[in-house]
C-alpha cells in the first residue's frame, strides 16, 4: 500500500469506527414492525452522512422500508460506479447469546462485535470512508459515483427491483460493487463468481380452536404440531436431499474447470466446522462439500413453533408454525420452485387440520461473469489490499439483487466482500476484524486509483 | 334436594363463590419457576380456609410445591373420607386469547371465567362450602374427614406418593373423593370407572453451536429442527397408531360388556367437535371414538421450538425442542414405555446432531371398581344432586395419584367430578358452570347426608 494512503487511514481510523459506531446502534431491523421507527432513523443517518460525504442525498419511500441513494456531482465523460449496500440487518434474537449486546458496539481482540457490523453496514460505512479518504488525498471523486443504500435485503429485495427499474437512467453504470459477502480466511481475499437464489415460505398448520387438552381429546382429534412434523419430514428423503417431485429439474452442474477445482478441495470441512460449531458434516454425500454448498439447492427449516413453549403443558396445540427456506441454483426459477413446495405441503396435510402456505421472498440464483475489465481490476485491486492474491469462488448466500443489477443496468457486478464465514451472520455475536476494514479501505483505495488512472477504459 | 339444603346454599352462594375468587385470583402455576412464590400463597390461603372450616391445617414441604392438608376432629367409630384436590393450575399462556384475564375471575352467561375454575380450584373450594353448609345444618361432620390439596397434580405429582406412603396411619379412610374429571353433558353426572395414564417427555436435539446462517452452511451441515420432524414423525406410521416398537405390547381391551356399551356411542362426536373446534374427527379409524379416548394409548406432541420466533430469519438453528406425552392405558407400564420412546429417538437421531431426551411425569392407568358400598353412595348422591341419573364411565384424562391411593390407603376412589370437556380445562376461556357448583353442592350434601345415616356400614 502507498505510504500516503496508510498515513490517512490511520489518521482518520478512529473517525471512521465511530461512524460505524452510529449506525451500529441503530437497531434497523427489517423483519420486524417494531422496528419500523428505527429504519426511518438508520435512512436518515444515512442520507446524512452522504451528504457529508459530498454525495446528494434522497430517501424514497417503497412500500416497506426507504432506500437511500444519491450521486456525487456527475462528470461527463468520466466511468460511472454503482455501490450497493444494505443498512437493514437481521433480527438480534437469542439476545441471552450475545456477549456484548448486540446493539452496543464493543471491540474485542481486534474484532468489532454488534449486529450487522458484517452483514453490512461495516462494509457500507467502509465505502463512505474510502471514497473520504480519496477524496482528501485527490481533491476529488474517482468516478461518477452512485450510491445505493437498501432497507429491506433481509427479507428479499422485495422492493428494489422496481426502484431500479424506475431510475435506470440515473443508476447507468460500467460496474456495480457489491460489498456483502465474505473472504475465504482471514485476509484472503476472493471475488464472488456466483450465488444461491432463495424461495421462502411460512407454513401454517390449523387444527382445534384453542389449545385442548391431551387427555381429553387425545386420540380423537388431529395435532398440528404432529401434522406439519410429518409435513417438514417428508420435504426430504435422504440426508440434504430433497424429496419434492421436480425440485432438481434444470439444476445445472457447474462447469468442468470450476467443479475440478471445487474437487480439489474449494471450501476448507474444518473451516465450516470451526464456524458452526457443527459435530460433524451432513448433507448430499455423492457431492463434494463446495457443490453442497454452491452448485446444490437446499430447503432448510429456519424455525418451528407450536403449543407450549416452556414448561410443561399436556395439550393438543391450536396451531403450529414453520418458517422455510430454500437456497436455489441455477437453472432453477423461484416461482416454479415455490409452487412445487406449496403443492407438496398442501396435499400432505393429513385429515382433521387446515394447512396455509405463505410465500415469501423469491429470487434466482446468480452468475457473475469474471473477464470484464471491471472484474479484472477488482481482482488487482484486492490483492493490492490484502497483499493476497484474490481467488474467485462461489458462495452459497443469496444477494437477491444481484440478477436485476445484471439484467437492468446491464453492467458488471463485482461481489467484493471483505467478511468471513465464521464472523456470525444472522447469529448472536456478529463481528468483523478490524484488520479486515482496514484491508477492504486499501482495496478500495487501489481500486479507485486504477481506475481514475483509466483501468476501465 | 331438600328444601333445608337448598335455602342454606342461596344464602351462602354469595360467599362461597367470593371465596372461591380469592383462590383463583392467585396463578398457582406449579410448572413455572416464577410462580413459586404464588404457590407458596396459594398454600397459606387454604391452610387459612381448611382452619375457618373447622379443620387442623398442616403446610408439609415437598421438593417442589407443598401439600396443604388438615383433619377434622377424628371421632372413634364414625367412617372415614378422604378428599383430594389440587390448587396447582396450568400455566395460562396464550393469554391473548383469554376474553377476561385468566387471574380475573369473571362471570358471563352463568359462568365463572378463570385459569383452574374447573380444574380444579372450583371443585376444590366446593367441596369446604359443602361441609361447612353440613356442619351449618347438622351441627358437626359427617364423617372423620381428612383434605389433602396437593401442588403438584399438573407436573405429575412427584411427591405425593411419598406423602401419602409417609402419613399413611393417618390417612386412612374407608372412601377417597376425587373431584376433577368431567360430567358427561351438562347436568348429567358420571362416575368415572377409570382414567388414562401418562408418560411425559421433553426432546432436546442439538446441531451448531449457535444459529448459522443458512445461505453460508445450508447443505453442508445438519438441521436439528428438521431432524427433530423427522423424529416426531417417526413416532406415528398411520394416524393416531404409534409406530415405537413394543408400545402396544400389554394393552388389555375393555370388558367385553363395557366395550358394547361405548360402540353403543357413549361418547358424542359432536361434543368432541363443539369442545375443540376441530374440522373433524382423526385417530385410529378401526376403533370407536370411546375406545380411542379411554382404552387406546396416544403419543402427543404438546409443543415444539426451534429458531426463529417472529417474522422471517434465514438461519439453520442451533437446538430444536419438543414436549411429548403419551397417555398410558391399562396394561401398560410407565416405566417400560418411557424407556421405550427415549430408545426410539435417541436411535432416529441423524449424523450431525445430537439428541437428549428428559424424562418427565409418569404415571400408570387406573380403574376405579364401582361395586363398592361407597360407590353406591356416590351414583345415589349424584343422581339426588342432579336430579338425572349418573352413569358410569371411563375418562382419557390423567390424574396420577388414584393408583397409589389405592395401593396405599386400600379404599375405594370415587371419581366424582363436575366440569364438562367443554370447560377448556388446559386452555384460554377455562370457565365452570355455576349451576354445576350448585348440583356439586347438593351431591355432597346428599352423599354427606346418607353416610351420616350409616350408608358405609
Amino acid at each position: 500500500m502507498r505510504a500516503e494512503w496508510l498515513e490517512d487511514l490511520v489518521a482518520h481510523r478512529e473517525a471512521a469506527l465511530a461512524r460505524l459506531g452510529e449506525l451500529l446502534s441503530i437497531p434497523s431491523v427489517s423483519t420486524l414492525p417494531e422496528h419500523e421507527g428505527d429504519m426511518q432513523r438508520a435512512a436518515e443517518w444515512l442520507s446524512r452522512e452522504m451528504e457529508a460525504s459530498g454525495f446528494h442525498p434522497r430517501i424514497e419511500k417503497t412500500a416497506r422500508h426507504p432506500v437511500v441513494w444519491g450521486r456525487s456531482p456527475h462528470q461527463p465523460g468520466r466511468p460511472s460506479v454503482l455501490i450497493y449496500a444494505h443498512y437493514d440487518v437481521q433480527p438480534a434474537d437469542p439476545l441471552e447469546l450475545w456477549t456484548s449486546p448486540p446493539f452496543s458496539p464493543t471491540i474485542r481482540d481486534g474484532q468489532l462485535f454488534a449486529r450487522g457490523v458484517s452483514d453490512d453496514k461495516g462494509q457500507l460505512v467502509m465505502h463512505l470512508a474510502a471514497l473520504d479518504s480519496f477524496r482528501r488525498l485527490r481533491g476529488d471523486f474517482p468516478a461518477n459515483i452512485t450510491l445505493v443504500f437498501e432497507g429491506e435485503e433481509e427479507i428479499g429485495s422485495p422492493n428494489l427491483p422496481d426502484f431500479i427499474r424506475r431510475h435506470r437512467e440515473e443508476l447507468r453504470a460500467d460496474a456495480v460493487i457489491i460489498s456483502d459477502t465474505t473472504m475465504q480466511a482471514p485476509n484472503h481475499p476472493i471475488l464472488v463468481t456466483g450465488l444461491r437464489g432463495m424461495a421462502g415460505f411460512e407454513v401454517i398448520v390449523a387444527g382445534p380452536q384453542r389449545d385442548v387438552h391431551s387427555g381429553l381429546f387425545g386420540g380423537a382429534i388431529a395435532n398440528p404440531a404432529q401434522a406439519l412434523c410429518q409435513m417438514l419430514a417428508a420435504c426430504h428423503d435422504r440426508p440434504g436431499h430433497v424429496a419434492i417431485p421436480g425440485f432438481y429439474d434444470g439444476v445445472e452442474p457447474p462447469p468442468a474447470a470450476e467443479l475440478a477445482s471445487w474437487q480439489a478441495g474449494a471450501v476448507d470441512p474444518d473451516l465450516i466446522l470451526a464456524a458452526t460449531g457443527a459435530t460433524s458434516l451432513a448433507g448430499e454425500e455423492e457431492y463434494s462439500l463446495a457443490e453442497r454448498l454452491w452448485s446444490r439447492p437446499t430447503l432448510e427449516v429456519n424455525g418451528i413453533s407450536a403449543g407450549v413453549r416452556e414448561g410443561q403443558k399436556t395439550i393438543i396445540p391450536a396451531t403450529a408454525r414453520a418458517a422455510i427456506t430454500c437456497r436455489l441454483v441455477v437453472g432453477q426459477d423461484p416461482e416454479r420452485i415455490s409452487a412445487l413446495v406449496e403443492k407438496f405441503l398442501a396435499e400432505r396435510a393429513p385429515a382433521g387440520v387446515s394447512v396455509q402456505v405463505i410465500r415469501h421472498q423469491a429470487s434466482p440464483a446468480s452468475q457473475v461473469p469474471i473477464d470484464s475489465k471491471a472484474a479484472k481490476l477488482a481482482l488487482a485491486a484486492l490483492a493490492d489490499g490484502f497483499g493476497h492474491p484474490a481467488q474467485t469462488v462461489r458462495g452459497g448466500a443469496s444477494i437477491p439483487i444481484v440478477p436485476v443489477f445484471q439484467d437492468v443496468l446491464e453492467a458488471p457486478v463485482l461481489l467484493m466482500g471483505f467478511g468471513l464465514e465464521t464472523d456470525n451472520f444472522h447469529s448472536p455475536d456478529e463481528h468483523w476484524r478490524l484488520d479486515h476494514f482496514d484491508g477492504a479501505l486499501a482495496t478500495m483505495l487501489s481500486f479507485w486509483s486504477s481506475l481514475a488512472a483509466g483501468g476501465l477504459s
